[in-house]
């Protein structure tokens, strides 16, 4: 079968996991399999959001640790319903797609705007956080030029500056940020976004990131994109409606969609990344020796 | 409008083109509106290839200076009609789209499986290429961690190591490269994939990289993903057929496509660059000072 290869096989070079073993370096798959489960940890119900589209669920973890007022707020927008009934309204190719709020699109069907009830329409920005024990950090073995520190924390890349003593969650794909006007305080969250390209890195610090998509991303990223400047669509009836969006902890456990996710603070996240630098299957004929912190996989899995 | 910016107005730093201007820095699209016909140059009709979907045309140069033997076998493919009537086999969300060859993909249809006539299966590989004068290079002033050395060749992205002389062309989105086995040498071109996620830089160098989609993406991109492994379709009829491809030579021309690109070795070129490293438009609240291989734009539009 001639193809283009994803997984691959790798060679542990920090050997944490596998250094006992005398066969050949283990494929992420194997990494993986031999993980234990204190690996992993459950998507938090709080923190974790279900927006229903027609063609299925897309599942949002939020990470308060890096915007607290806006993941507040949002579950605030999600509890009064103020999702229920709106759409996607954009989709610009190898860039985002974005919801909510359809003040937003020309296009869109005003008499849908909402009215908020309880939540607030914008709030203070957080495009960065102080560094501090709230925030963890796994640093990874190589730098980029967009931040001078990179790696992820609890699970969600970000980057860091020792100096000004501020980081950041980072623009990478699936990454779900707040849409805002020219002022830096003019989000809220009523417009959300998720990166559906390559990682547009020269937004971070520059916009809210609030979370990421878990599962379901390829819902968000195969819809037709529109044709109106900026990726918006032009008609009413081209927008993929949002059935619904709830928080987790709001659903009936036998409806909920138990992921988990691979802990980023573990010997078993080490050797994944350096199984991402140096892929040595007999496929790979050169190793690239560095990985872009937007091509580190986050790993998510159905909980038994 | 509460929006994400993809286009944003920027510092020229370099100040090449505009250092006489007392204005405000100029945005991307007026460093575009000011280009000169010289700035641009038409696609290649002799490698240029279009391949009809029924929803739209997707254009794609060749790059023969960087695998001239698959570029000129591609074209001999093309020639006999091998691809027209297949489809597009697998779709892998935040990966590639690929087409061509049934044998690929285990549910295609075989009985559509091709003989080839004049073409060749397989060739050795051309995954580098010799410096040389054949191979323009404007590098930018930024590193990344993939290549060391890094920037674009006649409009191609690509990576050159002075050490070993060799050059190649980079999986950046759109990138277009030749399936193959485990076999340096197994590939050929009837088995293509497009980039339609984050940049996989790790391919860089184990596969022969022959074009880049100039025009059409969203079709490729905004494919329903594939649920078998690696995104290949499950289904024969969840595939996309290719009507036909043709080299732009070969078709009449009242049908052609006439598209020029941001040619790469001029001064408009570096402003470019530098109006993506640094935006500093009100929007934007932090320049990044950085922009990475894949984040610059080739810039492709229709001649006058």
């Amino acid at each position: 079968m001639r193809i283009v290869h994803k997984l691959s096989t790798c060679v542990l070079a920090f050997g944490v996991v596998f250094a006992v073993s005398a066969k050949a370096p283990p494929i992420m798959a194997d990494i993986i399999a031999a993980s234990k489960p204190s690996d992993w940890r459950p998507l938090d119900p709080q923190n974790t959001l279900y927006m229903e589209l027609p063609t299925g669920r897309v599942v949002i973890e939020l990470a308060p640790a890096f915007a607290p007022n806006h993941a507040q707020n949002i579950k605030a927008l999600v509890r009064e319903g103020y999702f229920d009934g709106l759409a996607v309204i954009r989709s610009q190719d190898n860039y985002v797609a974005q919801w909510g709020d359809p003040s937003d699109d020309e296009a869109a069907d005003k008499s849908k705007v909402k009215a908020i009830r309880t939540a607030k329409k914008t709030l203070p920005a957080e495009f960065t956080v102080a560094i501090s024990t709230q925030i963890p950090f796994t640093r990874l073995p190589d730098a980029d030029g967009y931040a001078p520190q990179i790696g992820f924390s609890n699970g969600f890349a970000s980057g860091r500056d020792p100096k000004s003593g501020r980081a950041w969650l980072c623009h990478c794909y699936g990454a779900v940020g707040v849409g805002r006007d020219n002022d830096a305080d003019s989000g809220g969250g009523t417009s959300l976004y998720a990166v559906t390209g390559h990682a547009p890195r020269h937004l971070d610090r520059n916009i809210t990131v609030v979370g990421r998509v878990m599962h379901g991303m390829e819902l968000l990223s195969s819809l037709p994109r529109g044709t109106g400047k900026m990726g918006f669509y032009e008609k009413p009836e081209q927008m993929m409606e949002i059935q619904s969006v709830r928080v987790a902890a709001d659903v009936p456990e036998a409806q909920r969609s138990n992921f988990e996710v691979l802990r980023t603070d573990t010997a078993t996240f080490t050797a994944l990344v350096e199984s991402r630098r140096n892929r040595r299957e007999e496929w790979y004929k050169v190793p690239a020796g560095y990985v872009e912190l937007c091509n580190v996989p986050v790993i998510v899995r159905k909980k038994e």
